[in-house]
C-alpha cells in the first residue's frame, strides 16, 4: 500500500464566468466542489494506475465534513476543530486562484495523527508527504513524518517547499521534488545556473549533501533531471503537452511512488514520471489523469544517464 | 414586529488579497464569514435602530448550517435539501464580486415556507421581500408573498428585480423601490428621461398605474424619489457620502418599514431613509449601519414636495 499525506487539505471550488474583470461583479455560471489537497491528487493518480493506495492527513470543520463526502480514494483523517481551507479557482478560459490561509492545528491534534501515521506506516511501502503545512504545526513536522517512515523502514517521497522542506533535509527524506523556484531559493548561496543541466545537477547534488537521497527536478515541459544514489539522468517528453499544469507534479511523485512499489530501475521510473506528468496536463480535470495519454507518451519519453 | 424575507440567502465570503491580478495565484491573508442577502441587512439595520425585526426565508445545506450559526438577528428560517448559495467577494481596496447560483428549491419546500410566512404574518406590522428568486420558485413566488400579506392586512415592500419584480407588480406591494436600471427595464416602451426628476416621476407613476402604491426610486448620492399616495417627494442629503453602497438599499428600505411601524408622515419617513442609507455607505461593513452618522445626517436632509 501506498500511503499518501495531507495536512493542508482543502474544499477545492471552480467557479466559471464569462470573464474576469477586476472589481466588477459577476455571475458564476456553474459551481464544481472537489476535494482538495496533494496528497489526495497522488492517491488519485495511483488508483486511476490500479496501485492501492490510502489517503490520510487532518480535516476539520463544515468544509473538512464536505471534503470527506467528496473524498474519491480510500481515506482515514484525523479530525481538527479549526476549519479546513476553501480555495477558490476562477475560469474564464484561463484561471485565477485564490487560496484561503487554512486552519490551525494544535499540538494535541498533531500528535494524535503522528498516532494514526505511525500506525499507517506498519502497512505501507512507501509514503508520499505532499503540500503546505497548516499554521500551529512546529516547522519541522515534515521531519518529524520523514523520521517516523526511515525508522519504521518505509521509503519517504516529501513534496513541499519552504521552510517546512529546508527543515526535513536533515531527516534523510528519500526523493524531494524541488521545481526551480524551489531549487533556486534553497541553492542561492551556491550562484548556479539553473537554465542548464549542469547547474540544475549541480544544485540538486548540494541537497543531497544535505541528507536527500534523490532529487527530482522538474522543469516543466522540459521534463525532468534526476540525481540519483545511481546516478544522474534526465527524462524528456517526446513533445510538449499544453493544457493544465496542476496536479502535474502529484501524477510525477504518484508514479515514482508507484515504480519503487514494484521496485522498477530509475530510467523505467522516470520515464513513467514524465509520461504521469504530460498525462496528466492534458486531462481537462485538474488533479486527474489521462490514461490514454500516459500510455501512448510512456513509449516516447527520453532517458539519458548525465 | 418587522418581518424580512430572504429566500435565496447567502455565506458571504469576504477574501482580502494584496492586489488582484486576472489569472494569477493569490494567498487570502484574512477570510470573513457572515449570513449574507438583503433580508438579513433590514433585519440587522431595523435591530440596530431598536426596532424588532424577525429575519425568515430559506437555508439549505453546510452553507445553510453556517449561515443560520453565523445569524445576528432573530430568524425562523425554513429548511430545504438544496445548498444554500455562497458569495465570494475578493477585496484588494476595491471589490470584486462572485454571485454562486443558488439552490434549486422543490414545490414542497416552496410550499412549507409558504405555511411558515402566512403564520409569522399574523404577528407582523410590515413585512420586507428582499432580493432574488433562487431556481425552481414560480415567477409569481413574490405575487403570492404580496397577496397574503395584503390580505393579512400586512403592509409590504418588495425590493427586488426582474421577471419576479414585474409578476408581482398586479399584486400591490405597498412600496417597490426599483433603482435607476430597474426602473428603465421596467418603463422602457413609455421612453422618458430618468436623468430628469420630471421623468423619474413619471416612470414611477406607470408602476402605480400597474397595481404599486407607492414607488421609492433610488438615485444613488442625489437621494430618493417618492411617488406616494399623499403625493410626490425629493429628499437629498445634505452632502454626497463616500464608502461602500453595498446595503444601502436595504437600510432605505428598513427606514422606510420603521416608519411605517410608527406610523410617521412620508416627509419623516424620507428623512429617515435617506439618512438611513447614507450611513449605510459609510459604514466600513457592508449591510451595517454607522448610528452617529445616520442621527447627523438626518437633521440635513431636504425633503421637497413636487
Amino acid at each position: 500500500m501506498i500511503l499518501t499525506v495531507t495536512l493542508n487539505a482543502a474544499l477545492d471550488l471552480t467557479y466559471r464566468v464569462d470573464a474576469l474583470v477586476p472589481h466588477g461583479s459577476h455571475r458564476v455560471s456553474t459551481v464544481v466542489e472537489r476535494a482538495g489537497g496533494k496528497g489526495l491528487n497522488v492517491a488519485r493518480v495511483l488508483t486511476r494506475l490500479g496501485i492501492k493506495a490510502v489517503a490520510t492527513g487532518l480535516l476539520g470543520g463544515r468544509n473538512g465534513e464536505r471534503v470527506a463526502e467528496l473524498l474519491d480514494v480510500p481515506a482515514t483523517f484525523t479530525p481538527i476543530a479549526g476549519e479546513t481551507r476553501r480555495t477558490v479557482v476562477v475560469v474564464d478560459g484561463d484561471a485565477t486562484g485564490f487560496w484561503e490561509p487554512g486552519p490551525v492545528v494544535t499540538p494535541e491534534e498533531w500528535l494524535s495523527f503522528v498516532d494514526r501515521y505511525t500506525a499507517l506506516l506498519n502497512v505501507s511501502r512507501v509514503v508520499v508527504l505532499s503540500g503546505s503545512l497548516p499554521a500551529g504545526l512546529p516547522v519541522d513536522a515534515y521531519a518529524v513524518l520523514v523520521a517516523a517512515a526511515k525508522a519504521a523502514g518505509v521509503r519517504v517521497i516529501l513534496d513541499t517547499s519552504g521552510p517546512g522542506l529546508e527543515a526535513a533535509l536533515s531527516a534523510g527524506p528519500d526523493l524531494v521534488k524541488p521545481n526551480a523556484e524551489e531549487l533556486t531559493e534553497i541553492t542561492a548561496r551556491a550562484h548556479l545556473d539553473l537554465s542548464t543541466v549542469d547547474g540544475v545537477v549541480a544544485a540538486a547534488q548540494e541537497l543531497r549533501k544535505r541528507g536527500v537521497a534523490t532529487v527530482l527536478a522538474s522543469r516543466g515541459a522540459d521534463g525532468i533531471i534526476a540525481v540519483t544514489p545511481d546516478g544522474a539522468f534526465q527524462a524528456v517528453p517526446p513533445h510538449p503537452v499544453s493544457g493544465n499544469p496542476t496536479g502535474a507534479g502529484d501524477a510525477c511523485v504518484a508514479a515514482v511512488a508507484r515504480s519503487w512499489a514494484y521496485r522498477l530501475s530509475w530510467p523505467e521510473a522516470l520515464r513513467d514520471a514524465v509520461a504521469a506528468s504530460a498525462a496528466a496536463v492534458a486531462s481537462p480535470q485538474a488533479g486527474e489523469l489521462d490514461l490514454r495519454t500516459y500510455l501512448k507518451l510512456r513509449h516516447g519519453v527520453t532517458v539519458t544517464s548525465l
